[in-house]
């Protein structure tokens, strides 16, 4: 392990998260707020970024393991980091509850402790809603787009923090790709502001929804999500967005570049969107007496799976109340997930594209022991190491959901909220069902199960092996 | 296809069938009540059978299509014709009714619709409880043990039908290796009969109580099951024998020809043993205030972790009132099932095992690209195949599993019960949570529902690919 390049490289994610920390301190000081909590926040991060920073590396290479656990410890290191201002300022007194809130932030899962949003300051507020946006391309991504790395080895890093079961470089480099996807990212968010702000939305609601909605967290401003604007207009704009930023950022690239044909013949795509429409008319049929009629249900039952399978977790209805077959088809989305390469979590479309086909080759092998049946996606054929890891990752993420559901469960709610609770935090959604649905939070839960779930949610964002890797002692073996 | 070899070999499962029959129809007489309905059924299925006898096969040649074709649709047929009884003489006059509950029972669920169990006819009840004993080993492996058909060949049959990762035969001989098999079998129902019959139990209750043990079905003959006798002795009986069925029959083999080393160092039957502790003293200790103290809750959780680790489904108290923790171990056990080569569903404890191990290969893979770990089972390296085989049915099983969820929900019944009453059925369980809880039973669901998991019951007891072999347009097409 090259633990000093390691080190270095941490010390940049901390230098930068404590650049990041002006723009709320920023807002704080526009609204006449006490900013004292970001100031000493930003000190100590940059401090003890500065120190690491002159930590040099003997040399800069960089293999997949240091690449695990660069974007291992920064996830945690930024949880820890960025839970301060919350505390310092008495927002979340409990520091636990902080980090929890944080790594929601981060991870963009977007489930909160808090009863009283609209209390919060609005520097912190502002805090909270962007950490959603910074996570969702990702810190070490935007690093590589603003540092100077050597461009070879950092792709270890990319590939340990972009999700999806295959990492594709858009150009050659890998900074240059990093700076057009966080310029596709900007692009977008800043157009979504625009347009929640022509509905009339605040610029600061306008802003900060925009950060929710292109990091696919889900953070509001208002304890009743995106339902206290009660707009068609609002609601069909996060709709739009959502989906929008639930899409593999690839295709967006082809799309600026000219090549429509590629950018649409996407299976991923195909599927993602014959997904959502097809749940969104079976839920508008079930709930169409509660919201008289089938077309102003559609309204209700777009917003919600969009905000499920692109695991954003804005609300605009409370979908507990919602018919079974309403319920179980949300959750189902929310175990799927958005596109890879997306800003979304889940076990992602592709992946179980891949499992469902491989699954399908199988059958066919059984019944015909002698052919041989190659497994293709987008008219590629899939390599046995990405189909090996899709039925890898599918297994431990299922894996992983049981554990999780069980140490929730010694909290003693009802068997529908832990599970519901686990697959929200592990696919980074933000509401579940019963008590953890749209109307509720998770302040009841213990000590004990809000650490499982920030680890959770930690996990499901970095897509498990960063975290998992740093626990392994073969990992720290010197060989 | 052998298509003549196909209806050939299902003319003797008729066969056979009718000539199972015979015991209800003596038990029928023996309680002096009509026994129209099993001479009706037994004439039917007999004709029928010795016509398809008749259809000679040009060749014996058996391949793997043939083999799924033959058990699945066998399988289908059991189910079919097995329901006529209760149809003919009123105990269920629903044939759907009938049909789930024969595929309930021949699968070994012992889901039930019926609301007044005690009210059957004592031949129904016999015939009821019997079919878990045939489905239990199976139909094909009977087949096997006492009819004259070529070994070689036979083999693929034997693989279709018997649940696992990997079918050894114990002998050289496939006929040999079915008739140990029935033998084991035979011998610890008559042992397990003869300990409950000390137990107090009538001779009737007794063997039927045998029955459902052995196939790891869960029929009682009372509505309140195990839990109407109200004996700490019969709960132990029937705990020890539902975890001795749930452990591969090669470990008793084993056991037989003296080598116990092998038997007892299997990795497979210590994680089984290791769970079952695990699971009923953690909750032995969450009930322990329900129960009076922690030992004498030992009974409940020890006899309901087995009830459901086995894919028994026996009750003996109503674990939906048990604490959250208890409820999501439970549905874990549900969902892991019994060790392959027992008469229990599942995904099975191999299985696990190898995902998870390969799991952790992969990521020790990840951490050191160029490391080679292979995976091993009992000392065995797992093959590719068999790794693959275990990826595809862990995942095939899930995803089965969401779909038949979002099937049952149209029903409209809370989460928790179409999850639950998904899992017991492809589980081949019995009792799930919420309203399809020990207490509770299937009769409330729809028809469509319910054809849903009658199907759901047979894929789980098959595997899976048997059924779903016989729906893919490659498996007809003459190649």
């Amino acid at each position: 392990m090259n633990y000093r390049m390691i080190c270095h490289v941490l010390g940049y994610v901390l230098l930068i998260i404590a650049a990041l920390m002006f723009l709320p301190l920023i807002a704080g000081l526009w609204y006449r707020e006490n900013v004292l909590n970001f100031v000493i926040t930003i000190g100590c991060t940059a401090v003890l970024g500065f120190i690491m920073t002159r930590i040099k590396p003997r040399s800069q290479t960089l293999f997949a393991r240091e690449g695990f656990a660069i974007v291992g410890i920064s996830w945690l290191l930024m949880s820890l980091l960025g839970a301060l201002p919350f505390v310092i300022c008495g927002d979340i007194p409990s520091y636990i509850d902080a980090v929890f809130e944080t790594a929601s932030g981060f991870t963009t899962t977007g489930a909160s402790i808090l009863n009283d949003i609209e209390g919060l300051s609005r520097g912190c507020m502002f805090w909270r809603s962007f950490t959603h946006w910074i996570g969702g391309m990702g810190m070490l991504v935007f690093l590589m787009a603003v540092m100077p790395l050597s461009g070879e080895h950092s792709m270890h890093i990319m590939r340990a923090e972009v999700p999806g079961p295959t990492v594709g470089k858009l150009v050659p480099r890998v900074k240059k790709t990093a700076k057009i996807l966080y310029l596709i990212y900007f692009g977008m968010t800043v157009l979504e502001a625009v347009l929640l702000l022509c509905g009339g939305m605040s610029f600061f609601d306008a802003l900060l929804h925009a950060f929710a909605t292109a990091g696919t967290g889900g953070f509001s401003t208002r304890g009743a999500s995106i339902g206290a604007f009660d707009s068609a207009y609002i609601d069909i704009v996060c709709t739009v967005f959502m989906i929008l930023f639930g899409v593999n950022f690839n295709i967006y690239f082809l799309l600026l570049i000219g090549k429509f044909k590629d950018a649409l013949s996407s299976e991923e795509l195909r599927v993602f969107f014959a997904v959502i429409v097809s749940a969104a008319v079976i839920i508008a049929i079930s709930i169409s007496s509660m919201y008289g009629g089938f077309f102003k249900a559609l309204r209700y039952s777009f917003f919600n799976v969009a905000t499920v399978i692109s695991t954003t977790g804005f609300g605009n209805a409370d979908f507990t109340k919602w018919p079974a077959v309403a319920q179980c088809l949300l959750v189902t989305l929310m175990l799927m997930g958005s596109c890879a390469g997306s800003t979304g979590g889940g076990i992602k479309v592709s992946r179980i594209i891949v499992v469902i086909k491989a699954a399908f080759a199988d059958i066919a092998q059984m019944i015909f022991p002698r052919s041989v049946t190659a497994i293709r996606l987008d008219g590629k054929r899939v390599s046995q190491e990405t189909l090996r890891a899709c039925y890898t990752y599918f297994s431990i993420y299922i894996v992983t959901l049981v554990a999780v559901t069980i140490c929730i469960s010694f909290d003693g709610f009802d068997v529908t909220t832990n599970f519901t609770a686990a697959v929200s935090c592990l696919s980074n959604i933000g509401p579940g069902l019963s008590l953890v649905g749209p109307a509720g939070n998770f302040a009841m839960f213990s000590v004990f199960s809000k650490i499982v779930m920030t680890l959770a949610m930690l996990l499901g964002r970095l897509e498990i092996y960063p975290l998992l890797v740093l626990v392994m002692p073969t990992m720290w073996r010197r060989k």
